[in-house]
């Protein structure tokens, strides 16, 4: 069984940049990709972001750039092993942690959750039947099947805003579908919102089935909008926030709060149970962005260094 | 006089990322440089660096190199205005904060303190009046001048490490001397001290005088080190630290902690009072690095984007 200082799951920037301070910092350092569950690997979630703007130092890189730049830092350091696993189960043991994955099993002397989220998922007739069949949860993947076509965001957040505003590259007119008073993207892509022809907003409004035949072809609303209940469209994205990926740390006792994010001290990265550390978008941190993810779990790392070395003095 | 959402003071990497951040967000974002208190004018203490390998997303570049990047990612936003000037006195108004430099005054509804930390000083005999010459706290700026001389650095941080190991590019011998029991850089850079020949170092010594004629000569230790009380040398590096700059956020009664660090919300970098925000060097975070800077200054300027909108609605 391999041991290591340090065993981080999730490989999203968070995970990926933890492990390179990991490193800098003597520990060796384990990286779980496909641990979070959801289907994306290495890279993460910002791997299905456009256009990155607001990575203080790079001016605009796409998300996949920006997730590559960190994989590599990380793997410049010996100390640095990314793995394809998904960790299936965790114990805690007498040195620490015990990892299991569905081909083997790891020893850490400490765990870093960089867990991140899943999509949430729109509930509604319908959007189960036609997932992948119009229904989507990335717009950078599938937004190119939808050249010259009608398309919806369902969301008024800033990821969906952005979400629009990349399927104007190839649809020839976006909807933007808010249950809520007033979508409320970052000002900044507001402005682009309100200046770009091809996108209308819908506010105040819920989806109340989706409708088609092989694929989608309308959607139905709860209330009139222009005087119709139905309108048609080819293509449904889907962006009605995220579910933090928490299981596995609740399964070893660490402290969740309402909506299952982990509970850290975020001076340090600290979850309640000591050796333990989290950061990133499964976390109660409030402000979540590629950013301050990155920034808390090299402050984990630290962490995690600092507790190996006064538990080994 | 010019009014501002945001007024940031201190042009470091933090001051600029918050700037970025803030005119994201729709803030009029304006950054006064110098405000520190130090010489160092934008880009702050990062410049002094020389290489930087530990900011996530960049394997390696000079510090310069990594501010320039900030400052320039800031000023892509016509929002964001930096100016050289430093603020001498803020006054708490009805609508937000007045700032006041030599030249003039600016009007902000918010504040954000990013105002990093000076040089802590050496204070022996010969401490003042060798300084620049021979006794230098920069080892970037002048390490050049000690090509093939024998130097000292006084520390025993990573900070001092990387200043020791940079200087045994120019010096043909470098003497690492501190006071505690054992220096504590980041193990990577402890392995390098290790082995580079260049470098000697001198743990449980004090400094308790230099003595030279014009120039810095030599050191008087404490104690004697193999066998000597003194020994010759033409430069002495001083890296024990530094001192916060929060005189001016204590004029408008933020509050401070022992170290005259201002004390803030981890989640959200907050102080105490409403509007005022800090992030970087100059707060009570642990662990200060760029990384972690830049990103509580996003979080801040996010904050402050809140706390105006509230505000006014």
């Amino acid at each position: 069984m391999k041991s290591y200082d340090l065993i981080i799951l999730g490989a999203g920037g968070s995970g990926l940049a933890g492990a390179m301070y990991g490193a800098r910092l003597g520990l060796k350092s384990l990286v779980l990709g496909k641990s979070h569950g959801t289907e994306s690997s290495i890279g993460g979630v910002i791997t299905t972001t456009n256009i990155v703007e607001n990575y203080p130092g790079f001016i605009k890189l796409t998300g996949y750039e920006l997730s590559k730049k960190l994989e590599e830092h990380a793997k410049s350091y010996g100390l640095v092993k990314i793995k394809e696993e998904k960790a299936e189960k965790i114990k805690k043991t007498k040195s620490g942690f015990l990892v299991k994955t569905k081909k083997t099993e790891y020893n850490g002397k400490t765990i870093l959750f960089t867990t991140g989220t899943r999509w949430k998922k729109l509930d509604v007739p319908g959007s189960k039947e036609f997932e992948n069949r119009g229904i989507s949860y990335c717009a950078l993947c599938d937004g190119p099947l939808f050249r010259n076509k009608i398309v919806a965001v369902i969301g008024g957040s800033d990821s969906a805003a952005k979400d629009a505003l990349l399927l104007t590259e190839h649809a020839k007119k976006v909807y933007m579908i808010y249950r809520g008073s007033q979508i409320h993207p970052e000002p900044i892509n507001f402005e682009r919102i309100k200046k770009n022809k091809k996108i209308e907003v819908i506010n105040n409004t819920n989806i109340k089935e989706i409708k088609g035949k092989d694929v989608v072809q309308s959607v139905i609303f709860d209330k009139p909008y222009k005087g119709k209940k139905e309108i048609k469209l080819d293509g449904i994205f889907v962006a009605i926030g995220h579910i933090v990926i928490s299981e596995l740390a609740e399964t070893i006792g660490v402290k969740l709060n309402k909506e299952k994010e982990i509970v850290i001290n975020h001076m340090t990265s600290e979850t309640n149970i000591p050796g333990v550390f989290a950061a990133g978008d499964v976390t109660d941190k409030q402000f979540k962005q590629l950013i301050t993810g990155v920034a808390d779990a090299c402050t984990a790392a630290y962490s995690a260094y600092e507790y190996i070395t006064k538990k080994e003095s």
